[in-house]
This record gives structure tokens, sequence and C-alpha cells, in this order.
């Protein structure tokens, strides 16, 4: 793989995807584009989140990408066909990786997702499932709350594990196997969703799934190949980002830059 | 009071100003601009927020309003100095009437005040509080979550109270007799909030002052006088608007249009 792999999400959630890309392809150099003025995506209309995907991809090729990584459910689930229709240049999501594990997953054919309003409204999940055949039966919940939850970093406490309960438990006693986290956000509430289900249903990172179908695609070629450089650009809070970002990496996010590209 | 009154939010909660100035001033003719594709600004920086504030008054200038009120606690405690600074007009907060009405209310000279991330760290009501002399004791907390569970109509379940419990009891130890509501989005959680607080502290519903406080100003020559339209513009979804905020409201949205300012 040649040339720099852009990346973008409304916020900080698609930094989950860098994290599992740095691993499975340490030599890849990324821009990251985290449109933290604008965000949430998940609460906005179509037209809305189409018109700032739009942008965000612009700024990524401003920066001479070689592919896009849209790492943000909300936007893949909304705007990924039109922004192939529209640029040239290879664009991953995040829902068919996500969907596609869930598939591989599944014994009983019953599966859940969860993601932001706009991400279930769109059924772009149902949309990939029904591509595999008609059996996967499909039981989605907008999960609003876990957003902000996340972004507060309340992970584990006790509102946390009663809202994961009110969202989550309809989706247990529907007899769900597998439960997609259709939003970035959401792997880092593993434990609360994991202590809310109870053994017995495997989860599904999508962004950790995007991360691996990008490297399938791409070849591991640079996989041990150290030396990949990540640069981090946001629309606003760039010391929130650092700070916050960090829980999401694993690792220091060293220097972030704040760009305004719709006054460029 | 000729002229038309201006009135922006970051989304809904302004209309809590509005249902007021409705009541107060029957006669007044009303522009309301709620910045829907870019909220939250509760969670965003000092010069974002300045920023959105500023091209939200060139909207209603553009609707040739002769009055501003910025309905939205986090604008007016971060931006308002800046915004009379740069423009002509007359232009009003929901700070400044707040922190007077909680200042006649209270007996013991503690008062607690809630707002989102950005309305407690500028320290704009402890500045208020600070020009009335030395012997208010201000105890301020954000409370982030409010917004989002009030969005969702989560106004009174399980979770939402033990989420109030977290963020006020502290502030009910400390032994305030006066709250402040700063945000515009807070008081549809008046129930929930009475509720872990019990009786014996006041809430101020900075909405409230503010749309008093125009009234005192521009005198009542129009109280009684019906006729007064409202016209409503969002930067997104119109339908959510029409929806929700008939609660903020207590009366039907007829209609809403959608407009892009810097897109223009």
């Amino acid at each position: 793989m040649k040339g720099t792999i852009g990346v973008f999400d409304s916020g900080l959630g698609g930094l989950t995807v860098v994290r599992h890309l740095r691993r499975l392809l340490p030599g890849a150099d990324i821009v990251y584009f985290g449109d933290t003025a604008r965000l949430p995506y998940g609460s906005k209309s179509p037209e809305t989140v189409i018109r700032f995907s739009r942008e965000n991809c612009e700024f990524l090729l401003s920066h001479n990408v070689a592919m896009i990584i849209v790492a943000c459910n909300t936007s893949s689930a909304i705007a990924l066909d039109t922004l192939r229709r529209e640029y040239k240049i290879q664009i991953h999501g995040v829902v068919a990786p996500g969907a596609r594990r869930a598939a591989d997953l599944t014994r009983n054919r019953m599966i859940g997702v969860i993601g932001t309003h706009a991400t279930i409204r769109s059924r772009a999940y149902d949309r990939e499932f029904a591509k595999m055949g008609g059996s996967i039966k499909v039981v989605s919940r907008a999960c609003p709350l876990f957003v902000p939850l996340a972004e507060e970093g309340w992970l584990d406490r006790p509102a946390t594990v009663e809202i994961a309960r009110e969202y989550l438990l309809p989706l247990k006693e529907e007899g769900i196997d597998v439960l997609v986290l259709g939003c970035t956000h959401y792997p880092i509430l593993t434990q609360t969703v994991r202590r809310v289900l109870g053994e017995g249903i495997s989860l599904v990172d999508s962004g950790l799934s995007c991360a691996e179908a990008v490297r399938d695609q791409i070849g591991d070629g640079e996989r041990g190949v150290e030396g990949g450089r990540v640069r981090y650009f946001v629309t606003d809070m760039p010391e929130r980002f650092k700070e916050i970002g960090r829980i999401f990496m694993g690792e220091e996010i060293a220097e972030v830059s704040v760009v305004h590209p719709r006054a460029g």
C-alpha cells in the first residue's frame, strides 16, 4: 500500500479504527480528521450528515490521501454511497465489515445492532444482512445516550448500567447471540455491555472489523514495518481530544492541529 | 417596542424564552433561530461558541431584527461581551437576569448554579454575583448529561433520577437555598430536580428571568395585544424541532424553515 490513509469521524470515536490500523499496519501513514466542532452526527438529518461528510472528504483529499476510511457508523450508514459516487478514490466504511463479522459469528441467525438514531433509522445494517441472503433476523436499537456517557467517561457508573439495561435487555430477550457495536464510541463501554448481557452473546467492534478489512485488502506488506506516522486534525477542542483520545488510542497523542476547512 | 425580536439558541432550549415572551409580550413579532446542525454548544470551545454565535447574529440581522436575545446560557456566558462590542444593536443574555433573580431569592447567600461544561468553565455566573458585592457564595456544577436526557425525553426515568442525584446532592449538602437552572434545556427536568433536592431550595429558570427582564425594559405596552407572530428557522431537523419544540413551547409550532446561513 502506497500513500497516506485518510480517516474521518465526527469526533473521537474513529480513533478506535486508527488504533487497530496502527497495530495491523504499523508502517502506514495516517491523517485523522475529527469534526469536533459539529459533533455529534448521530442526532442529525441525512442531508446534514452527507454535507458534513463531503466536506470532511474534501479536507482529507487536500492532504493527498490515497484512500479514505469513514470511521463513523453514522456517516458510513448514510453518506457512503454518495461519497463513493462523487469521489474516484477508494472509500471504506465501518458498516459492511461489522455486518460481515457478525454474520460469521452468529449461530442462531439472530443479530442485534445498536447505534445512533441516524444509523438505526437508516437501516444500513439491515440492508447489509439482506444482501447475505434472507435468513438473518436483525433486532436493532438506537442507544443515543451511550455517546454522551462515553464522552463523559461515565463508563461503568450505576446510571450507565441502568441505561445499558434499558437499552440492551430487550435485545437479549429477543434471543440474539451477536451484538454489533454500531458506533465507534461504544467499544469503550464494552465492560458495562458485557455485564448487562452476560456470557453467550458475542460483541462485534465495527471499527476493528473495518481495520481488518482494510488490512486484508491492501495486504500486510507493511505489517511489522514500524515508522508509520499519524497526523491529527480537529475542528475544535484539541486539548480535550488529546486527553480523551488517549483512552481510545491506548497511546499518547502528541500533536493535534485545529482547522476550519469551510472557512478556508 | 417597535421591530422584531430576534432570538437564537443552539437548538430547542431557547424556546423556553420564547414561550415566556409570548405570554409577557403577546404583540411582539419574533424570529427564532436554532442552530440544530451544530448543537450542542456546551461541550465546545470558547472560540467556536463565539464564532457560531456571531454567525447566528448575522442571520438574525439579515431579518432586520431590532433586538437580539441570546437564549442559550453557553453563548450568553461566553460570547455576549464580544457580540455587544461588535454589533450596535441591543443584545440581551440569560446569565445576568438569572443571577439577579437568584440574588433576590436567596436568604443564606449560598447559590447553586448548574449548566454545561462551557458555561461552568466560563465562570460567567460567578462574575455576575461578584458584581453584586462579595457576600454571595456560589457552588457550581456542570451537568452535561442533562441536555441529552432532556433531548431524549427521559425526564423522570430511574437513570435520570440517578444522574440528577449524582449531580445535585453535593450542591444540597453545601447548603444552597437557590439553584439556577443555567441552561435553557433544564426547566423541562424541573420535576426530577425537585424530587432530588426536596423542598426548601428555590429554582431559577434563567429563560423566564430573561423574558421578564426584556419585558421590563421595553415596557408592557404590548401586553394584552394579541397578534404577534413567531417565525422559526433551524439549520437541521425541522420535523424533530416541531415535535419536541411543542413540549418546550406548550403550543403547536406550525412552520419551521431550514436555512444554511454560511453556505449563502
